[in-house]
């Protein structure tokens, strides 16, 4: 289940991880650029020139990068490619909730690694083998950031393809990028929805070794990324900079809504992504969620066992900060 | 293998089938006037208001409708909805090539059965069972329309779901919407790559019972339609009368090149979609293919035995014709 999209206005939408500030003007414009006529044609089916530009923004060659509709897609495509019926899918409890989506489709069977408490991965993790392994890094639901150094411990330990699915890794310390020249059944994914502020857009990237992208380019449908994604996707990745100054702000963000929170008393876990995990103090998770929701403020609930003390917060705005600061400030009282 | 999408201009595109005339600019406005802040949220998953403009203009409830990436993508979500691996997808022999490539992603077992010399069904057909059949209606590679009479035959025949891709149906003089209220099993398929001038925005519908429905969305990718192309699509529904106008210079112009062609002693089998399969007189398919690709046209050339006979030529508009047949009236007088 993806979070509540509300059709009216006035909400403040802090439950699905989307960025505060809109992309630049570039590639506005870049969009408005594109004829009519280009609209009646099929788009490049390999993606000229966004896989080019994206492959030499991230230091690999181009034949390494498959873009998708979206990561979703790609996780799609992965799945068909390296799990039959009755095959096993490692992922980590919690994690991404379509990994299990994807598993139920394809008639794999997901087998779950249960975290430690502060989501740090458990040593059982790593004694497992499987033909296909998702994990999630930075980590939903906390933001939990594993080191490039698990990473490359599981790529050995799985005997089957590891996917490091990376993307709020912008909004991290580190990647794991470096590891995929070094393992050979490693995939990388990444996605324009959250850093780059294009979820609308729907465009993610695979980086993993040719002849996994090569396979992986066989089962995709001949065109699958629109020409205006394609479009805006170049645009967005030659204006980098721009992202990255809004990264900034929302790590810094990060920050001071972690602090507030915690000198309200609630435990706020360390988090690298664009969203905090938080255990509300002295009130319900559930009764905050309910509260804010009256407020026309949306903020990430998941109602099921060992999750429901928790909520999760997308990092917006100083502004937005407040205004869910205020509001829960005011629950507060009346408490 | 889709056809050739070449990079570099100057190119005279008669060989995928893409319409010659662009969108209106209606549509290009609604396309500008997505603000950069929508480019950060999500898409509406299940792409209101496309689906309710759409389900109203083809006279069904919204909840039969889905849209997708391209018909290709409902392709793929309906092979993957109704075929396991070793199971059979019937299919005609010749027809769209991505029935085959489908199959084998999914490990199912295409089971051909040869049309007639002249494209039309063999009494054979009606004799299968199989949990899946796709007929494309009109069919590549003549654009040969069936009847709605043998399409709901073949739907009481198969014994699983039948999918009518009606990708070309705007160009014909029939279509077999209607069956659809009368036969659960009964998939039908339209897309805005054709008639709507769209093929670069990749939008498709299927339509069918809700229950079906209803299985394809929990396949489907939870955003698999990005915000400009449903709101590009919502335009061209809103616009249909400028397609519809484009539509008829497209049939006008179908009869004239087939007229002109037989005037040189080709044979041009009936074509009710925006292509017409020709097979050449006095010179071979192959030399004129070649011939045209020197002089930067691009027509639809099949290297396989039974199909290398033939030219398949996209529709476009009277210059484009007159450019092409100049082109062959001087490969002829060297011959």
């Amino acid at each position: 289940m993806p979070g509540i999209q509300p059709t009216d206005s006035g909400w403040l939408k802090l439950n699905t991880n989307e960025n505060p500030y809109p992309p630049p003007p570039p590639l506005l414009k870049a969009i408005h650029n594109v004829a009519a006529e280009q609209l009646a044609l099929y788009p490049p089916p390999l993606w000229d020139p966004v896989r080019e530009k994206f492959a030499r923004a991230s230091g690999v060659k181009s034949e390494m990068v498959l873009v998708g509709n979206g990561s979703d897609e790609l996780l799609s495509i992965i799945t068909r490619c390296f799990v039959d019926k009755g095959d096993p899918l490692l992922v980590t409890e919690p994690t991404y909730s379509l990994y299990q989506v994807l598993a139920d489709i394809q008639g794999a069977v997901i087998k779950k690694i249960k975290l430690g408490d502060d989501f740090s991965l458990p040593e059982e993790l790593f004694e497992q083998s499987a033909p296909l392994t998702m994990i999630s890094n930075p980590n939903p639901p906390a933001g939990t950031l594993y080191t490039a150094e698990e990473m490359a411990r599981l790529a050995k330990s799985v005997d089957g393809i590891l996917v490091i699915d990376e993307a709020y890794v912008d909004f991290a310390r580190w990647n794991c990028l470096d590891l995929v020249t070094q393992y050979d059944n490693l995939i990388i994914l990444r996605t324009l929805s959250k850093s780059f502020s294009l979820a609308g857009l729907r465009v993610g990237f695979a980086i993993a070794q040719k002849e996994i992208i090569d396979g992986m380019i066989k089962v995709k449908d001949s065109y699958n990324v629109n020409c205006l994604s394609q479009v805006a996707a170049a645009a967005a990745v030659d204006n980098r900079d721009y992202f990255e100054e809004n990264i900034e702000k929302i790590c810094r963000e990060r920050k001071r809504l972690s602090t507030e929170l915690e000198a309200l008393g609630w435990r706020v876990f360390p988090s690298d992504a664009n969203f905090i995990l938080t255990e509300p103090e002295g009130i319900q998770a559930r009764e905050v969620y309910e509260g804010l929701l009256e407020r026309k403020i949306l903020v990430r609930f998941f109602d099921r066992p060992g999750l429901d003390r928790y909520l999760r917060i997308t990092i917006g705005t100083v502004q937005q900060s407040q205004q869910l600061l205020t509001a829960i400030g005011k629950m507060m009282k009346k408490v």
